[in-house]
């Protein structure tokens, strides 16, 4: 099997770059994901699975990741992306994590990613202890870029 | 390494969100992965991989997974995912999964997917011994989403 | 903790087929990816990863990879990949791995990728050895595809 993730982190960057890939990394090492490869996932918290403020992993590790992006070239766009993970009121059940990218300023993107979440364990049915989110938003130079990820990774061993 | 996959299932499933990718969510949970964390992988079924009628994984798994998914905000639209595994005559080949999404029935959904797995074995010049196929179809009320998918995962240990 | 990849490779490949899935599948074969579960990861090169030649892996393998292509159905269009690896000149730091896929000739593919991998350096501020490059174009006749792609991968035990 592949080991079920034990942590996550919640992760926001944005930056400008000459083409859009380029604006996209540069926006996951403003995040502090820059330098680890991204296997996108699509998006369960585990049970019992413990929030860290940050990660420390090996350079160019595998690292399982929920996230929003949009990358937008046009001068004076508002793009922004939210993350957001609902923890569960019982340990034993799992959470999910929400994801939103869109032409909008953060608190909007936010508030998005959080009623995502809320509907999300309603058609569940399970009870929600916390909703958490981060958000960011960034107008367009020339081209930009934003990111909203949920991290789930190891204990260093 | 990542181990290789040895089980593999086929399901499907349709829902209705409040947003598209809740929309989404309900399709996985139709489908009975709504609680796993799912890598999408293109998409080749190992020698001697054993088909399950369903997966029982711990909540969070990282579950790798083939799959055809459409999401539509268009009331009365139909929607519809279908996923084809073609099973080789030797079990030292590998098979292969494909998976389609459109706006069409089932049936055509099916039929379509199936064609591209006679394809593939064909490319490859392997003896086709089987073509699984699960398809579904959904007519949007409001926000509407429909996955067929191709999990593969390990024996429980 | 997923194990961070010891071994990458380069790989170009372009096929067509009778649909967009078939035809990107014709261009895996080619790449000589086509039998592999691909991963596809956001993508760097971690430190000590050594160069091969090719890849020796069981079937239906989970295989991470970055990786650009296009896929097109507009006969006589000209659709390219390049994939470009930047070797940092310190072992101990992470390289880059860039992506490209346009409708140009494989040259120009090259060139831009070249010009991103240089620019993820230089954003890292981290000194550049080497970039390895490889591109593939195509001139679509039905329905054709182009992958370049850099899969990372372990040593076989």
């Amino acid at each position: 099997m592949l080991p079920v993730p034990e942590k996550y982190a919640l992760a926001v960057g944005k930056g400008e770059g000459g083409k859009k890939l380029n604006a996209f990394d540069a926006a996951l090492i403003d995040a502090g994901i820059g330098n680890m490869n991204l296997l996108r996932v699509s998006s369960v918290l585990p049970p019992g699975c413990v929030f860290e403020d940050g990660i420390d992993l090996p350079l160019g590790s595998l690292l399982p990741v929920a996230y929003g992006s949009i990358t937008s070239d046009v001068h004076g766009e508002t793009i922004s992306a939210a993350i957001g993970v609902g923890v569960p009121e019982n340990n034993e059940d799992s959470g999910m994590i929400m994801e939103y990218s869109g032409f909008c300023e953060a608190d909007e993107a936010a508030q998005k990613v959080e009623e995502m979440v809320r509907d999300a364990f309603e058609m569940r049915q399970v009870k929600l202890r916390e909703v958490k989110v981060k958000a960011v938003d960034h107008v367009v130079e020339k081209c930009g870029s934003v990111i909203a990820a949920c991290p789930l990774f190891y204990p260093r061993r």
